[in-house]
Order: structure tokens, then C-alpha cells, then sequence
């Protein structure tokens, strides 16, 4: 069994509330829509990612007979239930902002509308899926934008919490403008671009390092980068020197050395001397271990002479905020907008759109958030991406939605761009939207205004 | 195919060296440990926990027809090198720590004996095994001591980092003393015991609140807990004890009312008033939304009447500290120790065991690490769990794993079961090990010492 297609990867209120539902012929249409409810502190930007994979998970929705026949003997639910989840399948819309795009707080990235039952019950892993690529597609611009010029890989499988985030990670990471990742499955499955180099065991199976520099460089001559902090670092990068020439002669250049500890700053400018008064101007130095975004800003603020980055744990984790305030709320259900007033949980009701204006440059200049029939000025963020439980068209390239982080990135406003930006990106409610929530709170009596 | 079994999840840097071994004939036996270099400041002690898994992945360990297929396409590797993996089976030794049990920094938890290819090979994804549920458990343990005697309950499925991180939390919480998981999946692969109440859209479905929760406690009336926090919580509570003996009159009994936002120790105080004003004192309080171990820390120490808590980002990302610092070092290769000296990562080298010594209430007073060879006073904590590829033993059950972490962290020193532990737990280095190190390092020219 694929773990990662389980129906069963859901929450158990989910099925309780299901059976509920269809026991009372609660099956008018709902609408959810997914939308992260704040930024966290250190994020002036979030980059949308995650929906080549939700929608593959609605399209592909139903129990398998193993998992029927387990929750039939749980004992919790009713044979009526269970012959109807045997039948369930997704039949619903969706629209959503593309892929590497970038948004805020309150904009909802996707939208399902469907029978109340099956919107409900693709809740938990929906947002699972959205939520994991979303957080490191936002970690990993802030990377791109810190290291201009910079190539990125990510280092990060170990780290991640499990399979499928690594897998996930990689994906997340490219999109934002990673140029590969050292993964594996994650070049076969997405075809991402694999780097790779050598682990510190290798150097410490050979008692002499230049040997097994050499023993590396005949076995895999291709883009050869060597490790070079096992033990020292320059005397390490001298032996790399000394070997050269016995390399060259065999047709073997040294792509580049890497460097995993210590002071990078000042240990890359000594390794750069060495390879250069050496002869290896063109080797380039990549550096790696415990890195993040404000190591990549300092470094580039200092000029180090470092050409490549391995991005980890920081990256696969995103450590300082390892996790989205993201929710997937019914704003509307049998024709009706709901609502939920809880303090500090306040959602915005109805089916909304998110609409974007730019400036002659084409930059960023705001959003507003409106009722989906209330066009306002600007680009439409949110298109339709399935209908009756089909994908409308097929799936962007990788590669076609890396290009459209790149160019969201570049029309970012500058203060977004920078690690603490330090000024929010103005999102606009559109008044009749105002007005219908103060409509839906009336209706239900109550007072509170979504915060 | 299941993504969570693919001998392709690692990274290519050991595919690299493994086909320069293979090459080079070094196949000599290597001995691998999985250790956590430094304890995170606000954890005084770890729970290990994932070896059931990494057991799994090892004794299955195979490339697929279809993934040597994908590494042939990819160009990168030798046609006798890809004979080579298909044969390629784990044949190894493993000793580890039991699930359950508490460590600390350099300790080794997992150690691998096996011809070097191999127990290089499986060290991206054994990481990754073993270091989420490690994390997570450590995590947990620290909300079970902060709460005690209430019941807690995983619900972190939808923001933890994928699948198969939500399916593991679920274990590794409840290794760590949890009463079970609201995550489907996870009651059916490992059996943990189901929670689940409801969500706000389902009153949000209802223009009535007080019609919703009538309907659902028909539906679902065994263990009915109705989350009463959707509009005004305090107004709910007083809705459920209108309807209290409406429902008692059809047999159904409120076991409990959740809360999911607001002030929860005011708010649970207030509810708890109206409930026992109401004749409900037999009902409980859940509460849930947002909290980690300090909440609760705060509110026992308040004395808030709730009885149980539904834990979620924060438990299954492990928000504090989503990441530990552990690695999976090369300790020993044909026959001679070894050891890494980069800056702020030197390692103990050779075979290790850990002594553990207790004072006469059973409470652990501190730890030796050791060369294996050189026995100390105390109990070895690291213990036979594989030989040649294969299980030596039935696996332990959840329940006995979970009774081994609930003794364990009944023996942790009082300092340590605080969530601010100010102490350091005495793990002692034995003088043959430093000596060892010592002679490491002369033999490879270097002067640092282990930090």
C-alpha cells in the first residue's frame, strides 16, 4: 500500500462529522477556501506551491476495499456510511493561484467547491499537501534572494520530517529557484537536477586524504567536487593543488571543493588564495553545513568567495518558522455565507477572488480582497484548475512554474525582498465584502468583526 | 509504487562513493553510529524512538526493477555497478537503544556493522527514520510531564511535513505517554487508539448552533464532545445544558465540551461554572488550538479545570526545535578506529556502549560512555537488534515501547522533568575512549581533540 495516497490520511472527526452529514441529507454545496490567516513574523511574502499534488490527490480520491474493510471493523460506523464511502469520489471545482506565485495573509490559494461531504473530508490532507510546499517554497525564496547569483542545492533529505516532505522539499525548493537538490527520488519522480559530492567517511576510510581524493576523482571524474574540512581545510586544499596536475594529465578537472564547518568567511578567502596561487582559478569553493538565509545574506555582505550553497536542515524544516498559520474554512454552504467569529480566528466569508495591480515597472504595488463577483481593478489571482473532479488542463512543466516564482521574486516590492522587510504588502477588503460578513454576523447574531 | 520504500531515497553523494568503493574493492567491514551531537537548549534529555522502522528499511532494503531502470537512464553509473546494487541486500549488524528509552548527547542509539557499501548506503534514509520520531517523541515527553494527569491527544496531522510525518508523530506521541491520535491512518496501522469531536464548519452548516449539536450527538452519540467555542463559547456551554436533558431523555450522554481559542484558562473556569450549574459536573473540558508544553505548563500551574488537550503544529513539527543535531558517523573501517576533526564536529571514535547507573529509587544518577570492549558499572543500554540482515527478535509491542518511555521518564532526575531543566545530565567520557581518540588522531597528524 502507498502510505502517502491513503483516504485514511484524514482526521477521525472527519468521518464522524461525514456520517452526520449524509445520515441527515446535509449534501447541499459547500464552499472551503485554503488561505494562510497570518504571516509569521520573519516572512514579508509566502510563494504558493503544493497544487500539482493536491489536485492529484482529489482527482485520484476513494477507499480502497482494505481500508473499508478496517474501518468496518473499528465498529464505529454504520454499514449505509460505509457502502457510501465505498462510492465516494470527488466531483467538485476548484480555483487556484497558479504555482510560484506569491502571496499574503487572508488570500485564499484554493478553493473547493463541492458537496458538503466531499469538501469536508479532503480538509486534512489538503491541507498537509498545501501546507508543506508552501512553507518551504517561502523559506527557499528567502535563500534566492539572499544569495544573488548563488547556485542552491538542497541538502535537506535527512533533516526533513520524513519521505515525503524530502521528496517535497526538493520540489518546493526548485520551484523557488534552487538549481537542484542532492535527492534522488526526487530527480527520478520530478525530474530536479541531482548534485552530489563526497561524505566525510569517505576521506576517513583512506588513512592518507590525498589518496582518497585521488581514489574519488578516477571513480567519478564528472563535476568533481572534493571535501576538504575532514581535518584541515588549507592543508587539505593544498594536497587538492598538489594532485592537480596528476588529474589533468589523466583528463580529470576539479570542478570544485567544498567546505562543511568552521569560519566560511574567512576559511573560503584563505582556500580561494590557495587554489588560485595553485593554478585552480576556475575550481569554485562550495560551502555547506547548518547554513540559512541570514548566513547567505552575511556572506554576500562580506564577499566571500563562495560560488555554491548546500542548503539542510534550514531549508527541509525551515527551521525558524516551521510551520504556516493556514486554515481550510467553509465560507459558504448551501447558498449561504457562514462565518466564524472565534477571537483571533475570524475568517472572511463567501467565495472570494484576490486581485492584483502593478506599476509601469511591473512591480507589486497591492491586492484586494473581493467577493469572486465583485471585480475589482487589477489581475485575478485565483483560475479555475479542476471541474466535476477533472483537471481542466494539463499540469504546468516545473519548469514553467519555477520561471513564474522567478518572476513574481523579481516583482516583489524591494522592501519584501529583504530578510526582515520590515513593511507589510497592502491587502485591500473590497467594501462588499465588509459588508457581508457584518451581514452573516447579524444574521447569526452576533457582534465581533473578523479581526 | 510506495515512495516510503524506495532505495532511492538518498542522496546521490552515496551513490557516488559507493560505486568508488565497489571500484576500488573497499569493502572492508565499517561501523556507523547514529548519534545526537548536542542537546537543543530546551531539551534536558531525548526519547529515542523510530527503530522500528529503521529495522523495516533494513531488512527490506532492494532496488526495484524500475529504479535501477531510472539509474541506468540517468547515465551516471556503471553497467557493473548497477549489477552490483541489484544484488546489493543489507547483510549487516545492528545494535540500538530501545525504543522508548531516554539519551543524551553523544550518545549512540543505533550502531551498524556491516561491509562499508552498505552501511554507507543506508545512512541518508535511517537518518531521516530515526531522527523525526526521536524528535518527536522528545517533544511529546516533554507535554506529557507538563500536564500531568490530563489526557492528551495528537492532532497535528494537517500541519505536520507530509504523510508519513503525520503517520509517525502519531507513534512517537504515543510512545511518549499520549492516550492516541485523531490521525485515521495511524489507528490502523499501529493500532493507537482514535479521538475525534467536530469541527466549526459543522455548526457553520447550521444557522442554529444549539440544531447542531443536537445533530450530531444523534449521529455520533458515543463519546459526544461538542466544540462549543465556534461564536461565544460561554453562550454554547449554556446551549448544551438546554439540551442536556433532551439528549439524556434519547440515552446520549455529553462526555465533554472542547475549546479551541481564547483565553483558556478564563473560559474554561466560566464553562466549567455554567456546566456544574447545569448538572453537567461529569462532563469534561477538552481544549485545543495552538498550544505547546508551556501552555500547558501554565495552565496547571493555574489550576484550569481542563481535562484534556487536543496537541497539534506544535507537537508533530516539533516548533521549538524542529530539528536535532544528530549524524550517523563512521566510527571504525577495517579493523581501525576513526574519526572526524572539522571545527565544532570532531567525533568519539571506534565500537561505543553506554553505561547507565541508578541510586537505590531507581532514578538515574548518570551515564558512561565507553568502548564497547571496556564494561563499566551499570546497565548497557545498546542492545543486539539485528545480525545478518535480519530481526533477532518479534518486535516489542506500542504498548511495551510506551511503558519503557513511561518508566524511563518517571527515573529522569526531578531537574531534568522540568521544562526548563538547568541542569545537565552527567554523561561521562571513559579515560580508554579518550585515549582511543588520542591515538586517532596522532596517527592521522592532528592535534584537536573530540570538543
Amino acid at each position: 500500500m502507498d502510505l502517502t495516497k491513503s483516504a485514511l490520511l484524514t482526521d477521525l472527526y472527519q468521518l464522524n462529522m461525514l456520517q452526520a452529514y449524509l445520515e441527515q441529507g446535509e449534501t447541499a454545496e459547500a464552499v472551503f477556501e485554503f488561505f494562510v490567516r497570518r504571516l509569521p513574523a520573519r516572512r514579508g511574502f509566502l510563494i504558493a506551491a503544493g497544487l500539482e499534488q493536491a489536485l492529484d490527490f482529489l482527482q485520484d480520491f476513494r477507499f480502497s476495499r482494505e481500508e473499508l474493510d478496517w474501518l468496518e471493523a473499528s465498529g464505529r460506523f454504520s454499514e449505509a456510511f460505509l457502502r457510501k464511502l465505498e462510492a465516494l469520489r470527488f466531483t467538485g471545482d476548484v480555483e487556484a493561484m497558479p504555482e510560484g506565485q506569491a502571496f499574503f495573509a487572508n488570500e485564499p490559494i484554493l478553493r473547493v467547491t463541492a458537496p458538503l461531504a466531499e469538501a469536508q473530508l479532503v480538509e486534512s490532507r489538503l491541507i498537509n499537501i498545501l501546507h508543506y510546499q508552501t512553507l518551504v517554497a517561502s523559506k527557499a525564496a528567502r535563500m534566492r534572494l539572499a544569495a544573488p547569483g548563488k547556485s542552491l542545492v538542497d541538502f535537506g533529505f535527512r533533516r526533513a520530517h520524513g519521505a515525503e516532505a524530502g521528496l517535497m522539499a526538493a520540489r518546493a525548493s526548485y520551484i523557488a529557484g534552487f538549481a537542484g537538490t542532492a535527492t534522488v527520488l526526487a530527480g527520478a519522480l520530478f525530474g530536479i537536477p541531482l548534485y552530489g559530492t563526497m561524505a566525510h567517511s569517505f576521506i576517513e576510510t583512506f588513512d592518507d586524504e590525498a589518496a582518497a581524493f585521488e581514489a574519488f576523482a578516477r571513480a567519478r571524474p564528472d563535476g568533481l567536487i572534493l571535501l576538504i574540512d575532514t581535518y584541515d581545510a588549507e592543508a587539505a586544499a593544498r594536497k587538492v593543488v598538489s594532485l592537480a596536475p596528476k588529474l589533468k594529465a589523466a583528463g580529470i578537472n576539479v570542478a570544485g571543493v567544498r567546505l562543511d564547518s568552521g569560519d566560511l568567511v574567512a576559511l573560503s578567502r584563505r582556500v580561494r588564495r590557495i587554489l588560485d596561487d595553485g593554478g585552480l582559478a576556475g575550481t569554485i569553493i562550495f560551502a555547506s553545513g547548518g547554513l540559512d538565509e541570514d548566513d547567505l545574506h552575511a556572506f554576500a555582505r562580506q564577499g566571500a568567495p563562495i560560488d555554491g550553497y548546500g542548503l539542510g536542515t534550514s531549508l527541509t524544516t525551515s527551521s525558524d518558522v516551521p510551520a504556516l498559520d493556514c486554515v481550510y474554512k467553509l465560507e459558504e454552504y448551501a447558498g449561504l455565507a457562514r462565518l466564524k467569529a472565534s477571537p483571533g480566528k475570524a475568517t472572511w466569508p463567501g467565495r472570494k477572488q484576490v486581485w492584483r495591480s502593478f506599476d509601469a515597472d511591473g512591480r507589486m504595488v497591492g491586492d484586494v480582497l473581493s467577493l469572486e463577483s465583485d471585480a475589482q481593478s487589477g489581475k485575478p489571482l485565483l483560475v479555475p484548475a479542476m471541474r466535476a473532479g477533472r483537471r481542466l488542463k494539463p499540469s504546468p512543466t516545473l519548469d514553467e512554474i519555477r520561471a513564474r516564482a522567478r518572476e513574481d521574486l523579481e516583482r516583489l516590492p524591494e522592501p519584501l525582498r529583504r530578510l526582515e522587510s520590515g513593511a507589510a504588502y497592502p491587502v485591500e477588503v473590497a467594501e462588499p465584502l465588509r459588508r457581508l460578513a457584518k451581514e452573516v454576523e447579524r444574521r447569526l447574531g452576533l457582534a465581533e468583526k473578523p479581526a
